[in-house]
């Protein structure tokens, strides 16, 4: 019987877990507002929320990155345990919280003090660095129990994953501390720059076949 | 023929279940929303919102856990009749409202109105009540339609897993009460650590496999 | 070759469908909000909004019918024409923009001007009556074209569903004259209880088995 | 194996995609709404907002159509690599981003000021000109990949797609041209013919069988 070794096959987890990410990632669409603009000042205010359209990029292609790995991790899974489903659950939870930092992150920059830019460049990249260690947490989990694994699968699959996990962990601490730092401008960039590498290097940087 | 003694197989059931349980759980993060602030004050204000993570959290592990039990109980069934449908949307009503309660209880924890607490966390615990009383209903339900059930599941099972429900009914009336009559706060942790406590002893309490 | 006789299998309209209706019938909570209220009038507030409550219940309602007349027709469809993609296009459509009438509803039931209710009473009979007629649309489709049901079907299965969709549109059309020129909580009383009515009698009327 | 052409088979793509388009086009309600107004004059306020209903029209049918060519395509896709998932991204993107310059254009025709209305007709047609340029891309992509193709494909199917896109471009071009600089209303009124025409001559034109 299948719900021996896992708690489930991973059907349903993934049509739930495609769900959350797709309303996450179109919710993102409410915060892109204008401001209020007296009539004819449409194309200046247009202009003056450069900084939302740039958020907006940077957590579009942090939510679709996630639903690249979770494409390509649950490819490579054949049934789910009780602490899959929970790794799971809170990926989930990160990713649905995204568009709260992304809309503060947004709003400081547009309005302009460096404290509240900073602070805000701090909490996208808190978000963004426990995603990235989620990740280091279901990838260690799916190693220490190979029995929820597709049996095609090289041994050391999910080991070798856990390496870009950190890479990512690695990735966005300095993103924060140099946007925190340095500039915020220079973070938010990096936010944008880290989930597209992250993308173009997926399946462990083999190139597209 | 199928559709004899069920109205349908729970396929798509299950698909439109999933979408407004994934649709309410990630809705909940359009109340966490920063109130009017200085420039320079946005780390202040970011505190000054720690109500709306807590009811977040709580919201979110109750909306997660519906999800989990949901899972749990229709790889069971092979098939769904019009009054398990009927239940089913009662769920998805209760759940989806959900995001309702949550905002009114953050935003009378940050305001700090005694009365306003207990009127909110009165209504949080109304609908968490609500949510499990109508588990009870689907699992007795689906105990008296045993034709409903997969073949392959023990006699008992949806009798047993009523017990449960009750649990979740008592524990969500007692917090409740605890909420109104002692401190708002304690009703709130209590409604994270239901869900949580919940979740961890699905699947009758056995350990996973 | 399958796509000859219709465009395609029917599986991802129903799915697309899904994610419509799963969306809208969440989305209607939004417009569950209290207004500004004074410290300690919480529970005055949630009073209030007792309209707010009957018209979520009444789109709900409506909605969650639509679900399952889709899921009761589509369990009854082997493939899918352009006819029958652009109607159900069209029923979601309406579906989709149930919120706004209901919203409208709640508000002017809130502020009480008899003038305003007729009017709201009036947009969202129109909706509803709108949604009635679509569906007599898509079964005169389907009857036209018996190449796109399930071979099993009776000949005269989606003619005689005609008849319950020229019911609805009699129905809400009456609930709509009631409601704007007797009375508009008449109307909503009505706009209530036919979809619930009408969940009761689909299947024409036959008692679950 | 399977993996070994292309990245995956195209089911949870297509699960993902319906889920942003379905809340993509959902999501337009939230712009459907009334403006303050006095107790009495909610007919004269549903009126004054025929604009949006003009925008809401526009950019169901885009978003429609958009969901009719996405399925068009997939059911003739085996397998998607790594390219068809970015560009895939891309018109999710896009079609996630509709709200925004619907909103802006309904603001802007409501208010009236002729200098925001072209500002405004210019965003949305920039945004549609995008989706039918990244239409074209897909094909593209699709044309020199007929390993990720249905076998029983005729050999140049996505090449002559090409062109249903190349005329999509240009429509959506001229349209602006004409909304910028004749009238801000005939370019709505061509953002709301084109996807019909479009979705009619989809298919290639072909009558439907």
């Amino acid at each position: 019987m299948a719900p021996r070794e896992g708690l489930a096959t991973s059907g349903r987890l993934e049509a739930f877990s495609d769900g959350v990410l797709a309303i996450a990632i179109t919710l993102l669409v409410l915060d892109l507002r204008l401001p209020e603009h007296r009539p004819g000042e449409l194309l200046h205010a247009l202009g003056a929320i450069w900084p939302s359209y740039l958020a907006y990029g940077a957590a579009f292609a942090s939510i679709g990155v996630i639903w690249l790995n979770h494409h390509a991790v649950f490819t490579r899974i054949r049934t789910v345990d009780r602490g899959a489903l929970g790794i799971n659950l809170l990926l989930l939870l990160l990713a649905s919280v995204m568009p709260f930092p992304t809309s503060v992150l947004a709003d400081a920059l547009r309005v302009g003090d460096l404290a509240d830019q900073r602070a805000a460049v701090g909490l996208y990249g808190l978000i963004s660095t426990l995603t990235a260690a989620t990740w280091l947490l279901l990838y260690h989990h799916l190693h220490r129990n190979p029995q929820l694994a597709e049996t095609h699968l090289p041994a050391d699959y999910f080991g070798l994953q856990r390496r870009r996990a950190v890479t990512g962990i690695v990735g966005f601490l300095l993103a924060t501390v140099l946007g925190v730092a340095l500039s915020p401008l220079v973070g938010l960039a990096l936010f944008i720059a880290l989930p597209l590498f992250y993308a173009i290097t997926s399946e462990g940087g083999r190139p597209p076949a």
